[in-house]
């Protein structure tokens, strides 16, 4: 019996790329800005709705390069323990703190009631993560920001083609908000570029100086601006990108078949909690999720069983879940000495993280694969 | 009448390629260290001579991570300005101090004369670059470096299959020198990945660290042990690389005949000097060159132009040369404050970087494009 992986990557058809790769060849160019990649970035732009957006060519590069591109150069900034390491990282790089707030039980995302707590006179920046592509109050978080006069970096790994519903009716891209969004292109991402990220921002300006950050800071061929970083995407990943985003839509759209199979079997279980969003896909709350995972919660006492010992026995079923965010990042060597790491600053995040699993979830799972999901939660 | 460009990349033949895209699609694990990823690691250890290779997404972040994996943690690195902006922003990222010292006028390479000059109370490490595949005194940098107990990286960028003969005769690949090697395999070089990098080290143990390193800190499934980046090579450039070291002998064969028709002409030309080492292919200087590079420097009175002049005068010939090193690093804004960044500092690395001018230099020029390359520097 196969193993059920955690993710699958949407592959683009082959004899397609190689019709792109042929014209590549051709060209001789293979990297540095060249035509798929710019037609890549329109395409983008395009599909999610934002109007500046660069490409990377993984999705930690650009985390790094917003906090750069920002001009934030010491000082505090307040994110979330509950993520994938990356997050804290890009701080540690930029020579910043980390100040970790604890989040919403609801959605996993910082709780903007606590944030205001946290801002000292040292703060200059929230990092804020739409968790499992769930968006952040991103009302609320601008709203404090202004206040304090703190940039915002949404980091939106989690949320392509994510979608809320604003004030007025009008539906706009989750990517719009604070002063730069950060988007990972992974395998195991909804929509993936093999590997690759982009970073949204909202003037031609930024954009330009974010372009020069991610190619060594050269603003031409004999100026450097900035110590900026290699981080640009080549020809070949930005054609595969390009054929993967003719399919991303059926690929959300089969996953979004999947989370409603699985939640229709999850009601059924006691002991077994989701996010409240989880049910309409995020319609109830006003946005259009894109299943980028799909988190379960285990209650203990109620499901007879500790959350370790069920992925232990799901993996014995072949299915492989993952722990995901599991440990808390507050947790790690380099972070866990901070007094902001302190679990008792963080009750809801450590408790997600000690009962959180994520379910398999890509856009080709067969109805027998879901079966078989289900049938290795349901306790027997 | 086609441009001569400066570069031009080595291409794996596409047929080949696909039936390594078909095996990856098959399998559907396109990164995270996939078996042609390790089969890649193998087949370059193995061809370049080197015992712990690791492959990193470009060739910045092996230089970035090499530096974090010595444990530098604060204090002044010795380097070179005679190079790539890339190998200072290295030190810049990982919250270090660049102290500049001068190249040897028969090299560009950093001058062993004067390192320890440089060394203060702080130094921690020297970043010495094998310029345009030239070796650098490594015995000398290495006697220097255990005298006063400092690491020692060579940025390797250019070194690809460079080989020195050792003392008692034998030959050695010149990435086994120093504490680590770092390499690129971007498009522009020798042998590449598309995008491509590696570090080469020492120690099981070290190579161990650097793939942490590389992929977010993590030491297993649960545990990070430092502020890791992404810098993890995918499937389809390890494929790509493992076609391109089928070829990249017949490459090199073919820059070396490059070089010597450049040479030929060159010695007849009043006002271009070449570097000592380029007539033999650095045979007389007890090297294996590689011709990553065709530098050769104006004497602007005895040529009867200015380098700018002729630079200029080639492109209007369709013949593509690039100033490389001009600007030098230190002029940029991110350095030119230090107080080694002081021209007066580095009167050779000044006048090396006016000087120069790289010819085109690659594997596909035919012989009517050297033809036009020579006609574009005699001058009339």
């Amino acid at each position: 019996m196969n193993n059920i992986t955690v993710t699958s990557p949407l592959l683009p058809n082959l004899e397609e790329l190689n019709q792109y790769l042929e014209q590549i060849w051709e060209k001789k160019w293979i990297t540095n800005m060249g035509t798929f990649h710019q037609e890549l970035e329109l395409a983008l732009s395009r599909y999610l709705g934002v109007e500046y957006l660069s490409l990377f060519t993984n999705g930690t590069l650009p985390l790094i390069t917003a906090l750069q591109a920002l001009d934030i150069r010491e000082g505090e900034v307040i994110t979330s323990p509950y993520s994938f390491v990356a997050t804290s990282h890009a701080i540690w790089w930029n020579h910043l703190t980390p100040m970790f707030v604890d989040v919403d039980p609801a959605t996993g995302n910082i709780d903007p009631n606590k944030i205001e707590a946290a801002i000292t006179d040292k703060t200059v920046a929230i990092l804020p993560v739409h968790c499992y592509g769930c968006p952040c109050d991103v009302e609320r978080i601008d709203a404090i920001a202004k206040k304090h006069h703190l940039k915002v970096i949404y980091d939106a790994a989690h949320a392509f083609g994510v979608r809320v519903q604003a004030r007025e009716g009008a539906w706009a891209s989750i990517l719009n908000f604070g002063d730069i969004s950060t988007i990972s292109f992974h395998a195991t991402k909804v929509y993936n570029t093999i590997e690759g990220g982009a970073l949204v921002c909202h003037s031609a300006e930024m954009k330009r100086l974010i372009d020069q950050l991610k190619n060594f800071g050269f603003e031409d061929e004999t100026v450097v601006l900035a110590p900026g970083i290699n981080s640009k995407m080549d020809e070949v990943r930005s054609a595969y990108g390009l054929l993967n985003l003719q399919q991303v839509d059926d690929a959300i759209a089969a996953r979004k078949r999947v989370a409603k199979r699985y939640t229709e079997a999850i009601k059924q279980i006691k002991g077994i909690d989701l996010f409240p969003y989880i049910e309409s896909l995020g319609a109830e709350q006003g946005f259009e999720w894109n299943c980028a995972y799909y988190p379960i919660l285990i209650n203990e006492s109620e499901y007879g069983m500790t959350r370790d010992e069920l992925y232990e026995k799901m993996k014995l079923q072949g299915v492989l879940g993952r722990r995901y965010f599991y440990p808390l990042i507050t947790t790690f060597e380099p972070y866990r000495d901070f007094h902001t790491a302190d679990p008792k600053n963080l009750p809801i995040a450590t408790e997600l993280a000690n009962r959180v699993i994520c379910l398999p979830m890509h856009h080709a799972l067969t109805d027998t694969d879901i079966d078989r999901v289900i049938k290795a939660i349901v306790k027997l």
